[in-house]
């Protein structure tokens, strides 16, 4: 037996009274029960985006609801600037193009990001941008971007706020409505630890504005239609019903938490991940603002970072995530979101002075364990 | 106890070790393992969808791959043929619209079919028109179109035809290559007997040219990206993991029954339905070539269909479905596709008995049922 750990940014390990709650039968999405079902799942999405605006869920993966708030809040020909410091602000502008959106980009290199300040002095050498489009955590680089002070220069602006917020719900705070986000888009398989497979857009009453008069075609997309149909009682199109049972549970898991909580929890284990990294000596990757969701490291010099994530695999049947795109071969990444306590972290950090080793790099076996416990101890 | 039985004609009842591989702890997607898993899905699919093209999963309902499949072949302006013949055909339009396609509908009455002749004669009163869109099950009539015979007149022309096979795939003939299909469209909630959540296009060498030219704006529907991301070993967006694993389940079921088994499976247990209903005195919705996925029957005079469905749930914890758009109140649908056998189809008959007496109609007790058993029978 060789115990399998999932420890990358996404998909997630799903408990496992949330893999038998999904594994009860099928039930119809066109009746009381499924109604039913919604009404207390809808309730737990509001208060889990921090908001009283309508969670409109699609069924499909976190790209499918990133384009949907593209497609249902601008036009072609429309601006918009585009925080891009990572893949997944890459993935704004590839989703603008493709839709005929003009893009600006706020470009940081990977692993900074990108001042509120900077957002606003772009708005005002745009003045007609129609939105920005940023994440919140950036997956890619393990970056925490300032949703809180973009938003601060956004709701004054003729700007919409829109916030990929994939791999920070239920794992970093973002107050949607105090802090003035138009649109929140996030999944199903980072914080909310269920498989992946269900996506969810929370559209505000500036966005919601839009909605009415964005041109883009959008079908299975349209959020104005399943918000229609979800007021009368069911969904437009058949939705991926055992998620959403998943969500249920999950959504019960997290209330009884607390949200302040879950926050807390994931401060916690990204602390004492980065405590562990930095002592066995390797560096991060983000240079400000490290994402609670995970840890991007540096490989050692010499060291080929897809050795690492192969060792991790091949020798400790754990799997994590290499870099994407230009950071490939020179990154590695950590997850810790939801699912994860305490000794996951503490076995990622093991597990990482055994790969060190192994890769012929030298290790004070316990240096990287001892500054995880270390934070464990003063957050106690 | 109040043993409940799902016999809607979608989401259908997924089998028990379905269920129980979908609740083995998450995977991540971009491993050995997980490629493994797609290659032997892949291949599976191919098999079932009959052809030897790539079968192009989508992370998202039916619909999403309907509207995946017009985005990626066709371009605003172009003009598609719609077999409009109840309420899916309705959706096609709905699509082509909101995309801006310019559709010419061949119109049949709700319950009946369209000829290959008329679509051929449309074909030659439009010679410009780009494809043809269909229904193979038409899940709101209970009708199975003539595909085979639209293919033929299709493959010599200018247009593709495009296959809605989201109530037949794994349940009525649909053989793409063989026929001349250009694309076939599924979903995983249907003769795959899995929750709703994952789709299918299967796009064939005249649509791939097609997708080439076409310029519709596309981004996470774009099937050619993800196609080439599939071939390098992953894809590109986080695919709905744990119903992958569920298919891989159910491939393997369906091939150890045998493909054309399963087609016969479904053609008895329809055979059955229908006589059973008649047997009661009551008729059948469709007028032609009623489909092997469900029976769609007509509500006697002065009893409103709804109230079935309400009693097949309220006195047996049956779900079966109503009429949809203007066929409301007048139409019930039993569904026998998917994961059913003999007795569900004996037991649904049954139950009809029940329900008709509750609601005050003259029932001889037994005379549905028996002609269900004569079926059996004669098809021994």
């Amino acid at each position: 037996m060789k115990k399998y750990y999932l420890m990358a940014p996404g998909p997630t390990p799903v408990p496992a009274n949330v893999l038998l709650a999904m594994a009860q039968p099928m039930i119809h999405h066109r009746t009381p029960e499924y109604e039913a079902l919604w009404i207390e799942v809808h309730a737990g999405l509001k208060r889990l985006f921090q908001t009283t605006t309508d969670v409109i869920p699609v069924t499909s993966s976190g790209t499918g609801a990133m384009e949907a708030a593209v497609v249902n809040t601008l036009s072609a020909g429309d601006t918009a600037l585009v925080v891009r410091a990572g893949k997944f602000g890459e993935r704004w502008e590839e989703i603008c193009r493709a839709h005929g959106v003009t893009t600006v980009p706020l470009v940081a290199p990977f692993g900074a990001t990108v001042s509120a300040e900077r957002v606003a002095a772009a708005l005002a050498g745009h003045p007609g941008a129609r939105a920005v489009l940023m994440q919140h955590s950036e997956s890619s680089t393990g970056v925490l971007h300032d949703v809180r002070g973009v938003a601060a220069v956004t709701r004054g602006s003729a700007a919409i706020l829109v916030v990929d917020a994939v791999s920070s719900l239920a794992i970093a705070d973002l107050a949607m409505d105090a802090w003035g986000v138009d649109v929140v888009v996030a999944g199903s398989q980072k914080g909310l630890m269920l498989p992946p497979g269900l996506a969810f857009c929370a559209v505000g009453p500036r966005a919601w504005e839009r909605v009415a008069t964005a041109r883009l075609p959008r079908y299975y997309f349209d959020l104005a239609a399943e918000r229609q149909w979800l007021a009368r009682g069911e969904p437009h199109f058949t939705p991926a019903v055992a998620i959403m049972v998943g969500l249920r549970e999950v959504l019960r898991m997290l209330e009884q938490e607390g949200l302040d909580n879950v926050f807390r929890r994931h401060e916690r284990l990204a602390r004492a991940t980065r405590a562990g990294v930095e002592a066995l000596g390797l560096s991060l990757f983000a240079r400000a603002a490290p994402s609670p969701a995970l840890t991007a490291a540096v490989a050692p010099a010499g060291v080929d970072s897809e050795q690492i994530l192969r060792r991790y695999a091949t020798s400790h049947n754990i799997t994590i995530a290499g870099g994407q795109g230009e950071m490939k071969g020179r990154v590695f990444r950590l997850g810790h979101m939801g699912y994860v306590a305490d000794y996951d972290v503490l076995t990622a950090v093991a597990a990482l002075e055994q790969v060190l080793h192994e890769l012929g790099q030298p290790v004070d076996f316990g240096a990287g364990v001892r500054a995880v416990q270390k934070v464990f101890v003063e957050a106690a």
